[in-house]
This record gives structure tokens, sequence and C-alpha cells, in this order.
């Protein structure tokens, strides 16, 4: 394995669609929504881990969520969780990230990616990201994996890319904000718009020269820990310093700045689990067309059902279709898929009538 | 209070439309169906207990209930707890009690009630059944409480009393089975019938004799066993004897043989809670017209529902409506109330489909 890849795993949202079962206590990435046995985070960083070593993975996280990627990443150490002081959204965290990684090696090349979406082909997903990596060695580039789009989704953001040029590496034109519908079918029509799935690669020194040249005050908020970082030192600095950075996404914050940004249309399958709708459509279904995972399930007129529960319990549903149906012990939700959307209204409802301790 | 007046409760049923709470490891009188705190059996026993001497109160079940009776009513003593050996439907059971009462005192009065009917006004039942007592006292005759039916129910059996006759209690002229729609119908229109709630109340000694009458064979069979009882070697007389019993039931042992047969019209609102739309009927609704036990529930166009679960979890429940949802720990219901007869029928599938651990 090339001792010169990183990566940096996002693992400090929440996932609020996907309550009761992610909660701010425990998000979605630290569960088995798929039923396969391992958490997303576990999927993700086994994913990650056939190309990049072990030790050069960092997981980046909130601190109250530190012991559950321990638990969950038991071959991974202490340092390699970075954790965040404060919510400032993903440019100071990727920067903080970056920073580390050049102290320990300034050839490094890094991938940042979520911990909690669906890629099944694990062979597709680290040849594309390798053929990233080698541009980065080589060229002082952001790049970026885009999905290419099944239908003109509204939820995500898209990449547009220049037509011209017949590497498999486009160069970004413009990355734009998530679209009303007629723009989504538009986009679609001319063929050179992909759905910005969050994952970006760089070498360590073009990323951090690029907030010095379009985030300088963020830039030298960070650069002043450097000789603290990887030492006893970093915490105390972190803990003064990283609440002073801007709250800013990475996207506004270098993407949208940079000219020098390529995108590689993604060869695997590609699912944000964003949704208990988009579960349901990736995962296995029975014969009644129910999507399950731990529960056994008698239906009777009963299809097109998301149904979650816990230690295989028994679930009958009867007359019932296209619903999600979550039970866990403290909550059950008996929801209609189509108004997935409003389920992060219901959790603010529930926390308004029932308190925090349920979300 | 009088020393002469008992009480047996029917406490061996299963109640398997009220699944999965009711299972036949945990029955529907050991639970509290309605919510107030008290389980069906602890209500019943309350009841009657305002006019029989808590020792006067015998408890007829199966030996696996044995230690939930006397959990559930610690006033009980073991001795009060009569065990049957076998299942053999309601009559070898009141002929065994009966002549344990009688063995204590010959001059007792009896009443036979089910554990697990809900019936609220406590004042109206403990003055019918006194009512019934004083004529029992009086006389050689059976009585039983008829409840004046609100419609054509075809789920119970009716009791057709003589319209001649100017006292409360009226005689008894035929027994009817469940009845279909258009008998039903029939019955209300005529006006002299009454639906049989299974309470009835008699001497000792006019239902030992009745026995000695009209079940020859029953009755010498328990009677040979009088030296037994209430000593310490009743339990092996019973042990061996008691599965010699024919299964019949005392309706059709005795009520349906008799000819002086009194049923008082019941001058309180009763209900036999058979079924989880029965129950929603008689509970308490909130503002959206759900009926709630032992669950927080959040319901947005959802109405008519009968909800249950355990700790007061969080129940989020959009879109459906007159459907029963009941939680427990290792089973999920969500079933449209309609069908509510069908619940048994689900309760096999699971069996056949799961196990018996789940029934």
């Amino acid at each position: 394995m090339n001792k010169n890849y990183y990566a940096v795993l996002m693992a400090g949202g929440v996932g609020s669609r996907f309550w009761p079962i992610s909660t701010s206590e425990n998000p979605k990435q630290f569960h088995d929504m798929l039923g396969t046995g391992d958490t997303l985070i576990q999927k993700t960083f086994q994913r990650l881990n056939k190309f990049v070593p072990t030790e050069n993975i960092l997981i980046l996280t909130n601190e109250r969520y530190n012991d559950l990627v321990l638990e969950q990443l038991p071959m991974v150490t202490e340092e390699q969780v970075v954790l965040e002081p404060a919510m400032r959204n993903t440019a100071p965290c990727i920067l903080y990230a970056a920073l580390k990684i050049q102290k320990m090696n300034p050839n490094g090349v890094m991938i940042v990616a979520p911990s909690d979406h669906w890629i099944e082909d694990e062979d597709a997903f680290a040849k594309d990201v390798t053929t990233c990596f080698e541009k980065c060695e080589k060229e002082e580039v952001l790049c970026t994996l885009g999905i290419k789009p099944s239908f003109p989704n509204t939820g995500f953001g898209y990449i547009e890319f220049e037509k011209t040029g017949k590497s498999e590496l486009k160069k970004v034109a413009q990355f734009r904000e998530k679209p009303d519908y007629a723009t989504a079918k538009e986009f679609l029509a001319q063929g050179n718009f992909l759905w910005n799935a969050g994952i970006f690669m760089w070498s360590v020194k073009t990323i951090v020269n690029a907030f010095k040249n379009y985030q300088k005050e963020q830039y030298n908020l960070f650069e002043s820990g450097t000789s603290c970082y990887n030492t006893g030192d970093e915490r105390a600095f972190i803990k003064e310093n990283y609440p002073k950075a801007e709250n800013i996404s990475i996207d506004y914050a270098i993407l949208e700045q940079s000219k020098s940004i390529f995108v590689l249309p993604a060869t695997f399958d590609w699912n944000d689990l964003g949704t208990w709708g988009s579960l349901y459509n990736k995962l296995d279904k029975d014969a009644t067309e129910n999507a399950i995972v731990d529960a056994r399930v008698l239906a009777q007129d009963a299809n097109g059902n998301m149904i979650r529960a816990h230690n295989k319990k028994i679930v009958v549903v009867d007359g019932l279709s296209d619903y999600i149906i979550v039970d866990k012990e403290d909550v059950l939700l008996i929801y209609p898929k189509e108004k997935e959307q409003d389920i992060k209204k219901v959790l603010n409802t529930v926390k308004d009538t029932f308190g925090n301790e349920f979300a």
C-alpha cells in the first residue's frame, strides 16, 4: 500500500432524517443501517483500508463520539481520532487534518470522504480514488468524484464539468447548489453535470496552499499550531483556537474559489443513504417488496415498507404500504415513506413535546 | 359482610384476540389492559371484595398461572387458588369449587364470574349480585346476570326470558347460542333477550344438586373427593381425578337442563373486553380520538387507533386510522381494527412461522 495515501473520514454529522435510529447521542454512521453486521463507518473504513494504510486513516468527529469511534474501529489509535471541539462546518476541520498529515508526511495525498454513504463496488471505488490520487501526486489540483445522476434529484448539489478534453478526469466548470426540479432536468439534459457526493482528493501541499490563497485568516489560525500538531500540546491548542475559526464549508471556502479542480465521473454505484426511502431502495426486498432490517416480519396486504426493528423482533403488519416502520426500545415510528423529508420536523416536535432524551 | 357469600373467579383463559399482550404465558386477565394501574383480575377482585369477604374468594386457574395470581392478589392464600390440572371447560371446575365451598360452609351462596371483564359501576354490580344472592339463599334456583343488548351482537350467546312476571328477576325461557345477524336483530326487536355475560349465582346446595340431577357421572367423580377437599390430600386427589372429568361447559351441562333459572337484567354498564376494538370503545380518547395505553403518542392524520406500548414509549404515527398498534418488547402488531377477529389466525401463523415463544 502506498504510504503517501491518507484518508479523512467525516464522522461528525447526525443524519436526523434517520430518526429514531440516528440520534445526536448515536448518529447514523455508528449504526448497522444495512443489516450487514457492520456499521456504516466500519464499512467506509474497510473500503478505504483496501488502499490506504490503517494508520493513515483519520476520523474527524465530535468529542462526544470519540468512544463510539474507538469502540467500532479498534484498529485505530486515539491519535487517529481528530476531535472538533466546536461545530464549524467542513473547512476548518479539513485544514486542521491536512496540516496534521502534512507534518507527518509532506508528500501525503488525502481523500476526504463521508463516513455514512453506501458504495457497494469497493474495487471500482479504489480504482477511481487511485486515479485521482495519481493526478494529485503529480499536479497541484483538487479532485472530486462526481456521481452520474440517475434522475433530476433536487436534494444534491451538482458539479458542471467542461465538455472539452478527452481525459477521464474532467475540468470542473462550476459547482452548482441544489437546483429546483426544472433546473435539475436541464442539468441532466446537458449531460455534463454530476452529483456532488462530498468526496474530495488532493495533496496536503495543494490543499494547504489553497487555504493560504483563499482563506488567509483560517490558514493563519491553524498554521500557527503546526509545532503542536501530533504532540501532547495539540489538544490545548485546538481547544483554544478551533472555536475561533470561521464556520464555513469546504465547498464555499475553497472549491468555489479554485480554478484547478477536476472531477472523475464515478464508475461505482453510490447512495448517500440520506433518508429511510433511499435505504429502502438499496436494500434487498423480501417476496412482499418490504425491506427488512433486524426484524422477523409477517406482512399481509403490506408492501413497499421499510421495516427496521431490533433483536429480530416479530413485526406483524397488515394493510399498510409504503411506510417507514422503525422500532427501537423507547420509540416507535410509523410514517409514510413519501413524507420522509418531514422526519426532521417530527424530531423537533418530539423534542418540544417529550424533551431531548429521544432525539 | 355476609359470611355466606362466596365468589369464584374464572382466571384460566388466554384471550388470544388480545395478542400480543395476552399470551398463553401471561394472559389478558393479568395485564393492566385499561392503563389504570390495576390488572383486570385485580379490578375484578376489588369489585367482588366489596361484598364478599376476602377469604371467601376463590380463583380458578391453571397451574401455570398460580404464581401470577399470588403475585397480583397478595391478600389471597395459596388455598384460595384452585388449580385445574387439565383444561376441562367450565363445568368440572365449577363443581369442584362448589364442593370445596360446601365443605367449608353448607349455607354458602356463590357467584361465578369471569376475571377479565369491564364493569365500571361497582355499586350497581354489588346491588345486582346481592339481589340474586338473596333469592339463592331462599330458593333452590340458579341465577344469572343478563346484559341489555345495545346492538345485534353476533359474538355473544343470548338469554331469552319469560315476559310474564313482575319481579326484577325474570324466569329464563331458554339459553340461545351465538345467533346470526338477522336472528340477533329479531332478538332485540322482541325485547326479552339479554346477553349472556357468564356471571352465575347460586347456593352451593343448589348447584351441587343440579350436578347430581343432570351430570351424575361428574357429580360422582368429584363427590368422591369430599373427604380430601380443603385438606392436604386434595392435591393428589385432584391430580388423579380431574383429568377424568368430561370436558363440558356449565351452560351445556347445567343451565340448558335446569328448569329454575332466573336472570336479572344488569343495571350496570358491561364490556367483555373481548377484542382490542372493544377495549378501544371503553377507553377515554385523546383529542385525536386515539385510545392510548402506556405510550406517549404524537399522532398526525391519525385517529381512531388503539395504541398500546410499554414504559410510556414514544409512538409517532402519521396517516394511519382505525388501527390496532400494540408494541411489546419482542413483538409489534400493526393491524386494522376492522379485522380484529383475525388476530387469532395471525397468532397461529406466528406460531407456525416463528415458534411458540411469542404466543
